[in-house]
């Protein structure tokens, strides 16, 4: 099965990075074959037999116990709805992902609305086959982020809201404006290219187990951990798009290629959770990417590639420009420091339609209200507002919390990181970022699946998940820049 | 079968074109199942249940009959050989490929030796278990060249022989030098690339059905007819081997590109034979890149990438000096008109171990002895004589003659192409390949398996296989370059 999961995404890569187009046609088939290859392998008699006597078994290993565990898992999730539902719902899924499209063109709600009625109402009958513990949304968020649930989440986005929406007030209302017009200016592809690929080898990217590649989309993919891919893609009026993304997309790779070897072939040869491979990514592109120390090492190199557009922009005006914030409608466009509150609209409307205080008709209404309520904006359209993911067309709920949590995951395990190395900033400056991936490595990467995302909190820190450390950072990051 | 067959192409591409290297080892574990997978089909219990229930129906189409005889031909090749015995030999194929290097490295053929003996043996055996009709080679030529017999070919490269080894003699008595220098001067890669390219939207490779990249040993690959890919590889210091080369590999893409889209997902779906292939990829090397009239329209456009190096050569000169022939030791280094002969000299050599009238150990001395009757150069050492190819280290005898069988079909191809297409030259002369390529894939590319390579001759020059048109077109050009 692990061996299929690689030809295939050899296969999704390719797709994206540059196959011709009039072979794509036949690549489906061959993707529907290896996927339907692979569903059949996890759901057989074989598996069934396989899972029932390694169950029974004692003195397994724990990578043995742990990999019938995630297959158990798998089983049991695709097993327990009846073949023609499941059926059914694939074709409307396909359905409703295109009807979303329609909908999100011509910013009408309506069009979509039927679609995803029947998509929730799926989902619903869904987690009643599967089984669900106080909440019926904790059953979807599990499938993200294992052990996580409505509790955790309401405490810690509270938490989280309660000091962050101050924040953002207090900035609206300073009225500084950042000087943002030099990082708009034009920066040919080639070079930016060059100088990601620079950053890239000092951000500890092993180029013997990846490459980096142009798409549209960008994405990390896994075929093994000795070939873990980065795409980019490059605007040339605004390098941060390329520059961020890639170290963004650095830290997903570095996570899967220090994934112990001795997990290869196993279904726990993976990231543990959407949420603890977003801690990874947001730890390279914020806490690293977005620091003053890497840029005091990096700010000269950047100027070598761009050829004069930074010459009057010094290092704290380049520095604050790469950090601006303001409330916007989009949530893939939105900075460090909003971005949570765009996570927590979902949030909240997610499960308040699994908990059925909430119709699929009022989403665009309580959208709005929400947005007000967060981020004091109203989307002037639902194109801008609850149209704009593509996520829910295809019932993709659950997913949206994860990456908010890798914001609060990455800044605790940045907290527990400076009691072991208190120079983090020093090592920044002098560009060597091997002892802060090394750390991470031990921590996190190597695991893979052996560890749940909150045994790796634990462990790691001492504590459980709070939203105390990244409100410090924000804080005290954001009353700097803005000088508040 | 066909769908993990693409998966299967893919990886390869992959492998060959930038895969990092730390996932190669994973990466061979997934290409060995696949493999094992379309075998396992191919051999299975399914497969002969299919085959005995086909082969009794009446009224198949066409393209069912020959699905099931190629099958047939996959299934009984594989089955008639004692699974042990096979599996004894593919570990042999190991060992011996290896030691092949290493005797070559070193130039001593003793080293290699005891394990061609085996290869041999072992080839003979697995003949009389397949069966064959006259002669044992017969059997081996037709794996990659179905109908072809000793019979043809001692006849064909006879004449051939005739009428080139004088052809060789008068060039080197002439004494006549051609002015090839400027050929190696620096040529920088990414130039290079873009007059390549150039070339391919001319000779009407299509860009939506495949890509060009870069590689060490260039090939073209097929993952289905829409994604055709090409490979090259670039030397600075001479720029034939990236020109020359990306245009033979367009022959073979631009056959592949153009098989009826009604085979896809049969194994019809692929060229009809080694020889019909190279046929394709020579008529666009030869008689295409290598025509004056092809240089009339893109010498100048070649000067522009070139900055310079050509300033002094005038057309003429361009045009002889990259016709250049003089017999060499290395088969892959052989020009046009002597490539024949290094054919011939291994098809004899093979020939004669599988009638029984060589032994293995005498194969140095009549390797020498035949290199001075056919060029009249005697290799200094083995590792520039008999060792320097691989094919028959992994026992690939056969296949050499499918070679020099693409010349000849290639001839005459193009002598039956010109009664359809008088005005040839002038076509190249425009930059207009369309009709030319329109005309091969009439007459050649859509059928893919559907014809046999000798059907696909007759029915299209009225002909059996000659040598006349080869000789003629090689006779004329080389008089004419060599002021004969």
């Amino acid at each position: 099965m692990m061996n299929y999961g690689e030809a295939l995404n050899l296969m999704f890569w390719d797709l994206r990075t540059g196959a011709p187009k009039n072979g794509v046609e036949q690549r489906s088939e061959v993707i529907s074959q290896l996927s339907a290859d692979i569903f059949n392998m996890s759901t057989s008699e074989e598996m069934r037999r396989y899972l029932e006597e390694l169950e029974q078994q004692e003195g397994l290993s724990e990578k043995t116990r742990k990999t019938v565990a995630e297959c158990r898992k798998e089983y049991d999730r695709n097993k327990k709805i009846p073949e023609s539902e499941y059926r059914e719902y694939v074709k409307l899924q396909a359905k409703s992902e295109s009807m979303w499209e329609t909908a999100k063109e011509q910013s009408d709600f309506e069009v979509f609305r039927p679609y995803l009625e029947q998509i929730v109402a799926y989902k619903k009958k869904f987690i009643d086959y599967w089984g669900y513990e106080g909440y019926r949304y904790n059953t979807l968020l599990d499938m993200y982020e294992p052990g996580m649930t409505v509790e955790v989440l309401d405490r810690v986005f509270g938490e989280l809201r309660e000091r962050i929406v101050p924040l953002v007030q207090r900035i609206a209302a300073s009225g500084k404006k950042l000087k943002t017009e030099p990082l708009l200016a034009y920066f040919p592809t080639e070079e930016q290219k060059a100088f990601s690929l620079e950053l890239l080898k000092q951000l500890n990217y092993n180029f013997n187990a990846g490459r980096l590649d142009t798409t549209v989309h960008p994405f990390a993919i896994t075929l093994n951990p000795g070939d873990v891919r980065i795409t980019t893609k490059y605007d040339e009026y605004d390098f941060r798009t390329a520059v961020f993304g890639t170290i963004h997309e650095c830290g997903h790779a570095v996570y899967e290629q220090n994934i112990s070897a001795d997990l290869i072939g196993t279904p726990l040869c993976d990231g543990t959770s959407m949420g603890i491979h977003e801690s990874q990514s947001l730890f390279f592109e914020n806490f690293i990417g977005r620091n003053k120390k890497f840029w005091e090492k990096n700010y000269s190199l950047l100027k070598e590639f761009a050829d004069g557009q930074f010459d009057d922009v010094t290092l704290d005006e380049f520095y604050d420009a790469i950090n601006e914030s303001k409330p916007s409608f989009i949530r893939i466009e939105a900075d460090e420091l909003t971005y949570a509150l765009h996570i927590m609209v979902r949030y909240e409307l997610e499960k308040a339609l699994f908990d059925g205080s909430l119709e699929v008709r009022d989403l665009p209404s309580v959208w709005n209200e929400k947005m007000e309520e967060y981020l004091g904006i109203v989307p002037p359209n639902d194109a801008k507002g609850v149209l704009q993911d593509v996520h829910w067309s295809g019932g993709d709920f659950g997913y949206f919390p994860s990456y908010a949590l890798g914001y609060m995951y990455a800044a605790q395990l940045k907290q527990a990181m400076l009691r072991d190395i208190p120079h983090f900033d020093a090592l920044l400056a002098e560009g060597n970022v091997m002892p802060i991936r090394e750390w991470l490595t031990e921590k996190v990467h190597r695991f893979g699946k052996l560890k749940q995302p909150l045994e790796i909190l634990r462990d790691t820190t001492g504590e459980g998940l709070t939203a105390a450390y990244l409100a410090d950072y924000l804080e005290e990051k954001y009353t700097n820049i803005y000088e508040l």
